[in-house]
């Protein structure tokens, strides 16, 4: 049972890394295993397991530790990755067709249909998707009832999209394009993957490390 | 002049953010802005800000505010921007191909090398970089020393990969594979970029939407 008053998105952030390494327990037969045991495999603190872990009910027992497989599956319970929310791909080029190859399925999403403007891309299939024209978004929209959008454009154009795509009653974004969504809209939801903001932070903490290291790579 | 000892990695990961703000404002011409209109632009509060760039000496001035070009060139210093970090990337499947596309010279790096072990993709050309043989990489990184490297391959792969790529003396990385390498390895930087991580996020967030509002989608 889930008690979810005390939940920071720091904390649902590290689920789904949670998610993943007891999905790997799993997969090598592994049945319990206790909270120092997974730190130890997750190089985080068997304190901050508990503490995690204890928002949404705890799911450990005294002596005994976690149970993998029903832990696996209430994460992925708490995560939603059960559901199937309707959702589709804008931009088909590299990035595009590198997101429409993971496994949305699997991740709480059903991906209904992919979108490009480029003539050159449209009809092609990409993992089983027939890539569609960007001037059939509305009318799929409204056929389908679309609830997330995936924008893999970029950001001149992310500015006009978005605000069709509300006006459709789209209400959550996986945004990798530069324009920031959060910044003109209320009532949204909108998960960010800034790639060139991670670039950057990679470029100061190289940086850091040779300065801490006095080293010259 | 900074003052670099308050620095937290969460000050650090807004400094893209703000170099992105300024770099607009640059462009349209602004010269100078106060934390209060620069906090309106970027959703943040006024005493955000203050406290953000006060970690780095401050660069503003009581009553006048921030001078946007000082600023957007300071925070460029403080994350390495002008730095040329000799980096390969490694993996030329469509994700490759959407990294290579950044432009990692303006962010602080020098790409030199691509690398993949699919022969049909060797020889291509990607942002005007022929992809070479992975099984070149041990010789190039003694060649060039080299001192970043982007993982752009399955979690399968990485393990070997990042051994081999730590004992030629690579001592960051820019990874997108599932491999968690801050696990195995110390005295390392990793900047993680893990997709469905963020997919999973999504998930929670747009779930827990759903039910704060009551609606269905």
């Amino acid at each position: 049972m889930a008690k979810n008053q005390c939940i920071s998105i720091s904390v649902i952030k590290r689920l789904p890394r949670y998610h993943r390494f007891l999905g790997e327990l799993l997969t090598k037969g592994v049945k319990r295993i206790s909270s120092r045991e997974l730190a130890q495999t997750m190089k985080l603190t068997a304190s901050q397991i508990r503490q995690d872990l204890n928002c949404f009910g705890g799911f450990g027992q005294q002596g005994y530790g976690y149970n993998v497989e029903l832990l696996y599956h209430e994460i992925a319970n708490i995560l939603g990755l059960h559901d199937k929310v309707k959702t589709i791909v804008i931009g088909a080029g590299n990035l595009g067709k590198a997101i429409v190859n993971i496994d949305f399925n699997k991740l709480g999403f059903d991906l209904i249909g992919i979108f490009e403007r480029d003539p050159l891309l449209q009809g092609t299939t990409i993992n089983g998707q027939v890539v569609q024209c960007s001037q059939q978004i509305e009318h799929f929209c409204k056929e389908n009832q679309v609830e997330v959008a995936v924008l893999c454009v970029p950001k001149e154009s992310a500015n006009t999209l978005v605000e069709l795509l509300i006006s459709l009653g789209i209400k959550a974004f996986w945004n990798y394009s530069h324009y920031d969504i959060g910044v003109y809209y209320d009532d949204i939801v909108v998960e960010n993957v800034h790639l060139s903001d991670s670039l950057m932070t990679l470029s100061y903490r190289v940086k850091d490390f040779k300065k801490n290291n006095e080293i010259k790579f």
